[in-house]
């Protein structure tokens, strides 16, 4: 800690030293991980998410003094230290996770949430009849937890940040996202497998609001989420 | 290990000790964890396993001196020590791994392989196209690894496990698997959610054989192990 405050203070930049507590009082939610959604007691639907920028968010929260609930998916990660860590499995888990958790000053909702689930979740494990004819799977929409919690007329955190994971057109489907979605801020990026961000360490980030889009190079996923965790704390409304 | 020995030596049981090097000179081939069917870039369909089993009996069948090639699903778990680790993704890739590395003595699937992939994987994330419908999605069988190599004609391995993750019926099912599937045994488990076998650290197994089944209690995967390699090892045919 003795050198990274003295690093910051050569570096001139005290606002995103680890000593600064920009969030203390304040509680931040964040999600993380992937949701599973149960096809029967062994087979699911999930998003790759490994669960790690989040997780990363979480700790960067509560480095910068804020009280922190983590709403995680199912993800091999130990609790970041000083976070309160509910774990989910499924879509509908975590939106009933996250409404528990409110009211919160700050949410960030980095968790890969499946859009749809099956239809119906088998009770026992469905068996091939040996027939080589597998019926279609049918699925049916996810509850939208971004958008759910943004657009609360009662209770809606003072800044809700959604996550876009995009492989195409990933500023335009961001920006497009932030007013559908109802969030202050979308934090894009391009999860293509050639850019390894899926369960990898490092993430390539562009911060899309209504006044514009900062993007930022490519930086290990602790660094984004201590430069984004600040950057957040910047923008918070007066009020909150 | 010395207390390993004397505590073998003082049980009369050398058979189970880990100095023992039964499978010395053998090649044991061995599956683990599940197989993840993409949907799309970001989606996937999979089954429940956190590959534990598989690691501890190729952890196991190299302390009983085997050479010992691993091919394993995507786990968040590190290679065992001494062990030939391919790690893949989709069953039609461990399967193409299953086959280069024959030949074997011994071909123990213990993976959870998916029987069903999507019949076409997007290319880009498919987006909800806001009416709130959503096709449904159409699934194919995926290749048979255990039934595909214990069918084979040249080159089958002497001696072939299957594992049957079952919710119902366990024994049964697990006795009408050896017989179609052309395995030699067949390690059947009850998978359903009560029993916390997926993810957890015990197991409960049933042997299933032609000549019958031999039932152990619920032991750490560990120990479930140790003892399915020396009991397979004994059964190993003379002449591989």
């Amino acid at each position: 800690a003795i050198v990274a405050a003295v690093e910051a203070l050569l570096a001139g930049d005290s606002g995103t030293t680890t000593t600064a507590k920009p969030l203390l009082g304040k509680h931040v939610l964040v999600t993380a991980g992937p949701t599973h959604e149960p096809i029967d007691p062994v087979r699911y639907i999930a998003n790759r998410s490994s669960g790690k920028q989040g997780f990363a968010i979480a700790a960067a929260a509560a480095a910068a003094g804020a009280r922190v609930t983590l709403v995680a998916g199912p993800v091999g990660l130990a609790d970041p230290e000083g976070v309160s860590v509910r774990r989910v499995e499924t879509a509908r888990d975590m939106l009933a996770a996250v409404e528990i958790a409110l009211p919160a000053d700050i949410a960030i909702f980095a968790a890969a949430v499946a859009d749809w689930r099956p239809a119906h979740e088998a009770g026992s494990k469905l068996k091939k009849d040996g027939s080589g004819i597998v019926p279609p799977l049918h699925v049916t929409e996810n509850p939208d937890i971004l958008s759910t919690i943004a657009h609360r007329r009662d209770g809606r955190p003072g800044l809700v940040v959604g996550f876009a994971a995009e492989t195409d057109d990933v500023l335009e489907n961001a920006r497009k996202k932030l007013g559908r979605k109802g969030a202050d801020i979308i934090v894009a990026n391009d999860v293509s497998p050639a850019n390894n961000v899926m369960g990898g360490a490092a993430n390539t980030v562009h911060l899309v609001t209504p006044e514009g889009i900062e993007s930022w190079p490519q930086l290990p996923k602790d660094e984004v989420a201590r430069r984004l965790v600040h950057w957040i704390a910047g923008r918070l409304p007066p009020t909150a």
